[in-house]
């Protein structure tokens, strides 16, 4: 059996720790969006967080990045006074970005640079950076003169998400194409799922480069959904700050209903929403109630199960 | 009174910690054919030896990077496999090298950078690259097929200098420009000081930029070099090996004879050699016998002081 799952980061990370316990060829096409350059350095925040904790190397605690890790480049920074240091490196993902810039630099493309590294990692299943090109997502929110767009880790990480966001743009989008690999996984997939990551900056993003929305909505393969919401919250992350911005209910029905419908011009088949939302209706997509929290790779695994039953798949 | 001084990395800090107690504005101009680039870093591993030590930072047991210093990213490089991990980079180290790749990238110049590094590390001189220009010091050696040339680095660092060298060669150096003071500064300058280091690779780089060799044999200053060899083995280093490639005797009269006198075509006036070396001749310079062992900056100070002297100027 062939998986595609579109995934964003960290929530991503822990969804694929559970749809990797099935016997399946997995693909997963990660969010790039919320890539950016400091200090010199490419980062790639969503595909590390997928590629360290489906490695073994992520940090449990914090949840991003490295275990045991070290800071001393961050704090070596701080005493040159560099820019950019609200986004904390440890050394050991330096290590990481380094070697990435470096590829990149020799003219390598990202999904070249990530096979590379993934060779030391062995997740398990295959990532897939959306696109090679660039795309950034941008926040736009109320500068002193007018409204101004920011990257989105500045939003998210230098302002915790505490400027009301007005909207969020993926520059670059419109001109990427997607990485070598994507639209054939979706093509070829016995099933596709869009992993409970933020639907706004992590699985739009991705559907936003052209091809993939198209390649989705064309697939033989039943797609299926997991809300990021569950009773009104999200799972983890500000899923309801970026909601918001949408004018978008934060619900499992208002993300469902953005998604929409395969039938209607969206992208689902399926909708998995925890027991609390048992309640939600998305009209033309099949929806199941579950518990829907990612306590365990075992919990995940018997969730992703309930997603394939209800689009008639058995793994 | 202003004393302007060519040097090279870890002799060369050395000696400059002698030379700033005295009462006079320093500038040293500084050996950059050492640079490479590793991981994607720009190093400079001679600016960084004066910077550090003058600074503060410098690690005193094992003479080279910093204090403290933690090895977290490179032991991540290896894990990765990574390329070019002869060259040991600590923690701390990378940081610098960071901001200055950064920077450089950015668009300025050498000297641009190591005057915003120094901003942090204030060493008490004024730190001159010899050039903003790529200058790389290459070493001719053995290959399988024929000679081969490869860095200095190389050479030295991966190979610990047990290649036989058959010569240097000073990639760039032809079309290299002096960085934007050091002509000045050797014109206006009181006295010329060559540091005690090693006169093949790093001294000699520095005259190699067009230029800078005219201006110090031009300059109304007395110049006055410091043997880097005592009793016929190098003060630290392996100026031994250097000299052997050129043909030149591994002693205090063979450099100086190198070196030669400005009334000739060389670049002395005066030559300060060790106590064991008193029988020292050199056509045309005044050459002084005393202990040149850089044993504390005090005593580094004293040494000058008696270069000074030799030259008829008193600090």
């Amino acid at each position: 059996m062939r998986i595609v799952v579109l995934v964003g980061g960290i929530g991503g990370a822990r969804f694929l720790e559970g749809v990797r316990r099935l016997p399946a060829e997995v693909t997963a096409i990660v969010n790039t969006g919320d890539d950016l350059t400091l200090h010199g350095l490419r980062i790639c925040p969503d595909l590390d967080s997928v590629m360290y904790t489906l490695g073994g190397g992520a940090d449990p605690e914090r949840g991003w990045g490295r275990a045991g890790e070290t800071w001393t480049v961050r704090d070596e920074l701080a005493a040159y006074d560099a820019e950019g240091r609200w986004f904390s490196l440890g050394d050991k993902d330096i290590a990481t970005h380094l070697m990435r810039t470096r590829m990149t630099d020799a003219g390598y493309p990202l999904s070249a640079v990530t096979e590379a590294l993934c060779a030391r990692w062995k997740p398990g299943v295959r990532l897939l950076p959306m696109s090679d090109d660039r795309v950034e997502t941008h926040v736009v929110v109320d500068g002193d003169s007018g409204p101004q767009a920011i990257h989105f880790q500045e939003w998210w990480v230098r302002h915790r998400g505490e400027l009301p966001a007005r909207r969020f743009v993926f520059t670059g989008a419109a001109q990427a194409r997607p990485a070598p690999g994507v639209t054939e996984a979706v093509a070829a997939a016995d099933v596709v799922l869009l992993a409970p990551s933020n639907p706004v900056v992590s699985i739009a993003p991705i559907l936003a480069v052209p091809g993939v929305r198209e390649a989705v909505r064309a697939t033989a393969a039943p797609v299926v959904g997991v809300s990021p919401i569950i009773g009104g919250a999200p799972v983890r992350g500000m899923a309801d700050k970026c909601l918001a911005a949408l004018d978008v209910p934060v619900t499992a029905q208002g993300v469902g209903r953005m998604y929409g419908s395969r039938r209607d011009d969206g992208v689902l088949d399926g909708w998995l929403v925890d027991d609390e939302d048992a309640q939600t209706t998305v009209d033309g997509v099949a929806v199941s109630a579950g518990p829907l929290w990612m306590s365990s790779p075992e919990a995940t695994e018997a969730m992703v199960r309930r997603g394939l039953d209800l689009v008639g798949i058995t793994a």
